[in-house]
């Protein structure tokens, strides 16, 4: 498993060290103030309180010998900055740093990091997407102009096989995975959901009302989707 | 198209008043920094200085006719609160709200908020499967477990068709897709570059170099899935 120094316990970075360790990875989790520090104490390998852009207080905790560094300081642009480029000086191959602009983060690239975070930029890009486009859950971007969403199935295609609905010629669209929810009662009469996932949808899978269908096409092709 | 009211304009809601408007819906952009405001007043239907915790105010600038409203205020939660409420009492059908935490999420709900925007916390969830799984470029969750992956095809795949790697006995997950990245020289020598995608594998089609798979299949499955 490979070990990391989550620097900066704001709300993003608190989060991914407490998720990274919970997942049975070896954290460091770094910040300056001592009640964030804290928090994390009992859930990751090792909570320091101290100021990232001391070089030998890095090394000393054995920050230089991380695979990946998260840099997740979101205000004070100037320490994000010096933290970052003090990771790449002391031998940490992959540094991740949080930008909140694109000027930010062209600097933050040029200073050496390997990849940015930007997590309202993210949030509100796929929140327009969802916004936009309702009936679409989720969306994932294949390629440029290409996407897979998830959509409800609209009621028109119930109890339809997908060979009836000819939806690869119709919408130009493919389905690549339906996701279906089951209630079970057991013998006491308790109601249990379940979710499972056709993953390889036949000609003559038929599609059940509250069905989601997991869509691959263009994005143009996908806005044409019905949605009853 | 429907009618939007971003409120509050931090990095969150500017982007995403920003985005709406370009995707041409209407959108009125609201905050109590009269500089926010003027940034993007040339750019949304609407940009207005107001405390949108006055409710003749919202009701004077049609806040009440819109189909969404998003309050993306992320510091100070009594405002964030009192603003959720007060646009559901003038009727606002959909209500977004951002959270910084949980409970406050949990608050924001009984409130009467529809959904939440927590940005942090989705991107900490987001690059912690990143982190932890390195060659998985991008993880779609379909269902408890269940999870659409991207991952770079490994070496060991190259030239061999589907039906002879087996993937699906073998690795218990389905290639959906492949997002191929092809080069193309014109008469004049230029190189472009361009990705198309694959939406339905073929038993006989052939994995090349570079090619990125879609994957469908459990967690263990996908985290069992070779990576060379």
């Amino acid at each position: 498993m490979e070990r990391f120094a989550v620097i900066g316990l704001g709300r993003f970075g608190m989060r991914l060290a407490r998720l990274l360790a919970e997942a049975g990875a070896e954290v460091i989790a770094v910040d300056r103030d001592r009640d964030l520090v804290e928090d994390v104490r009992d859930q990751v390998a090792v909570a320091v309180c101290m100021d990232a852009m001391d070089e030998s207080a890095l090394r000393a905790q054995g920050i230089d010998k991380v695979d990946v560094a998260v840099v997740g300081i979101g205000t004070g642009f100037e320490d994000a900055a010096l933290t970052t480029s003090l990771l790449k000086t002391i031998g940490v191959p992959r540094v991740i740093s949080r930008a909140t602009s694109n000027t930010r983060a062209r600097i933050l690239t040029r200073i050496g990091a390997d990849d940015i975070v930007n997590p309202e930029r993210e949030s509100a890009d796929r929140w327009c997407h969802r916004l936009l486009a309702p009936t679409i859950m989720e969306r994932l971007v294949l390629a440029e102009g290409f996407s897979l969403v998830q959509v409800a199935a609209p009621e028109s295609f119930f109890e339809k096989t997908l060979k009836e609905l000819a939806i690869r010629n119709r919408y130009e669209v493919n389905v690549v995975a339906v996701r279906r929810t089951i209630q079970e009662t057991d013998d006491q009469g308790r109601t249990t959901t379940r979710q499972f996932i056709i993953s390889v949808p036949m000609p003559d899978s038929v599609i059940k009302p509250g069905d989601v269908l997991l869509l691959i096409g263009s994005d143009d092709a996908i806005a044409a989707f019905p949605t009853d």
